[in-house]
């Protein structure tokens, strides 16, 4: 990162922690392939499952029940599928239940085709709409195959906290399956796989983090798993082929062993979100926060400015040396409008902006990220046609 | 690798080489998101296209024809699909005509079901069979869809080199497409995609000294793709979504420019398998070199022993500070018989050992190799009931 520039785009990319490096940096020096039996496969292969053992603890699940895959993206492509394995019969699912601002991985549905998505509302705040849901599994046809349902614990763009346990009673009384997309939610709040009610988890190193190019799936138990996506060696038990991506694998591990500790020891405080969220209201009292009446990640804050196109304000943040997002990274660098607004029925206006936070994003930042702000504001308002007493 | 060890496993994994270390090292402390459009993100971009224009050299490709995939076996596992796309039309693959000694990323057969799945044989040098193949292409109901076929370049196990170029005019005949995997050729001898007749080609990162958890699908146009097999985001242009595993990437356009400027300058000398093969011969005359009628790669020699099992003799080198493979490295330790010596008509014997190379292994590594060898073909010969003059 150049210079004195603020980077708060942690919900795009967090940058690698030092201890995350380090464990790239010696995993790259290791030779072998984790499944070759030689002295260098072995040392390969125990880089492996110490990872495993730490992603595992991040919420509370069995190593076991691990499996990396290159990204949340892949385990989500892999998990929402019709074809599941029960051992080795397989398993039908016949429809997919996700709700309306679930990340594009979700969204985009995986395996099933169109005419086999369900889309569940949110409400205002984000929050998804379990009559709904509830509606919709009493509808479901079992005799085609049982229902999958995705939720995230956390999304991405405002930072709203989803109740997946409730979630997943009403999902569970459909007898379903519940993936649960904890990409954004790992590491800031305490997630324990069973709490969460999920059968499965996914998880992405480079938002807690971690390097880019790798993830998990984490199962609450590994007999009902998604026929595996990636296909060919039996890396993964089978269910992710392909040689592991050890370097990267480890620094994923070691991230998520400081994430643990941290939430353990200290948690996540809320001391920045709420110094940004007064900054943003003190210097422009109409802005909106989205979700803000509902629990939200500590680290996140999605904010709209009246009268203000957010991918114009994003370009004047950048050019001030801060680093955020107007909805969140999208790919190929185009910027659309936000679903996940249009879900809370804000669609169609000026966007919104989104600060995303480390556990110890500097005061200093948080500074520069409002004197910034309070420019861009004072711009406006000298802009605006207003009713004044001239002088 | 351990202090004298000799690491002779390269088709397994290639250690990383120094500048692709130094690639990996740079570009984990890029902060951004590549799909995002502040200054970080772009920075990260930036990396991204680089490395797409050295792998795309490194086999004569352009560019834009690059997509990036978490490794070789995600590359097959995508494109060996039913569902192609032409532009934005869907395109129908009725049929995988794979050869026998491929790879299993290959033989697993994608999404294509068992029964829509002709496995070509190879003769006993390990070359496809291409009568058979013109024949089962002859016998293609076009009807139903188009014929994929996929052929190794060159053999992981045996670094025999497929006639790729003359398997390509077979197929074109029959308005096919066809997949060439060129893991294990790439970087080892001179790949032109357009010579090789392939509609697409696969590489992979970590078998070129570049970093495990990478490899690409090069396409020798992009007008008709296989459907994304990883679905979220626009990333490599809706053909792969999923934030790019930039470290990795970096690391793997730093190895193939490195492989592009060696093949280019000084080729792959055949010096290093010339005295494995000449040693192997002279201290075992009876050993069998697999292929060895055939034109392989410069680096690979897979041979057997009679009365020795591979596996077993793949220990003892291991312990004497060799490391090389019995077959491939399969997946979780476990060594099963090899389909690819099945193949070529020698199965159910006693296995092979494969020695694989780097352009610059050490004079000191082979001898090593061999004087590990020589003891333990001593140690089988003193234990053979043997007719000797007593003196």
């Amino acid at each position: 990162m150049a210079g004195n520039r603020a980077y708060l785009d942690y919900n795009a990319s967090a940058p690698l922690i030092p201890v995350a490096r380090d464990a790239v940096v010696q995993a790259l020096m290791q030779t072998g392939n984790p499944s070759s039996v030689h002295q260098e496969g072995r040392a390969a292969k125990a880089i492996l499952e110490t990872a495993r053992r730490n992603v595992a603890a991040l919420v509370a699940a069995k190593p076991d029940h691990v499996f990396f895959t290159s990204g949340a993206t892949e385990a989500a492509s892999t998990l929402l599928t019709p074809h599941f394995m029960m051992g080795r019969a397989p398993m039908r699912l016949s429809h997919l239940y996700a709700s309306a601002s679930e990340h594009p991985c979700i969204l985009a549905g995986g395996q099933f085709p169109a005419d086999q998505i369900t889309i569940v509302p949110v409400d205002a705040n984000g929050i998804l709409d379990s009559d709904f849901l509830r509606g919709a599994l009493e509808a479901h046809d079992r005799s085609a195959g049982l229902p999958l349902v995705a939720v995230q614990a956390a999304n991405n763009e405002t930072g709203v906290i989803q109740p997946t346990a409730e979630i997943g009673k009403v999902l569970k009384a459909s007898g379903g399956l519940f993936v649960v997309d904890a990409v954004q939610a790992a590491g800031r709040i305490p997630l324990n796989i069973s709490d969460t009610s999920a059968d499965y988890l996914i998880l992405s190193s480079h938002k807690i983090g971690g390097p880019k190019g790798v993830g998990a799936i984490v199962a609450v138990a590994d007999l009902v798993m998604p026929r595996a996506l990636v296909r060919g060696g039996g890396q993964e038990k089978g269910h992710r082929a392909g040689t592991e991506a050890l370097p990267v694998i480890a620094g994923f591990g070691a991230a998520a062993e400081v994430a643990t500790k941290r939430l353990n020891a200290e948690g996540w405080s809320f001391k920045t979100r709420d110094a940004i969220e007064q900054g943003i209201k003190s210097i422009a009292p109409d802005a909106i926060i989205h979700g803000e009446g509902a629990n939200r990640l500590p680290n996140t804050t999605f904010f709209s400015l009246s009268d203000m196109k957010a991918e114009t304000v994003q370009i004047a943040f950048d050019l001030a040396g801060i680093a955020l997002s107007a909805g969140s990274a999208c790919s190929s660098g185009k910027v659309g409008p936000s679903h996940v607004l249009a879900a809370m029925g804000f669609g169609g206006g000026t966007g919104a902006l989104r600060v995303s936070t480390a556990s110890d994003t500097d005061e200093s930042d948080v500074a520069s990220f409002l004197h910034a702000l309070a420019k861009i504001v004072a711009r406006r308002d000298r802009s605006k046609p207003v009713a004044v007493d001239a002088a």
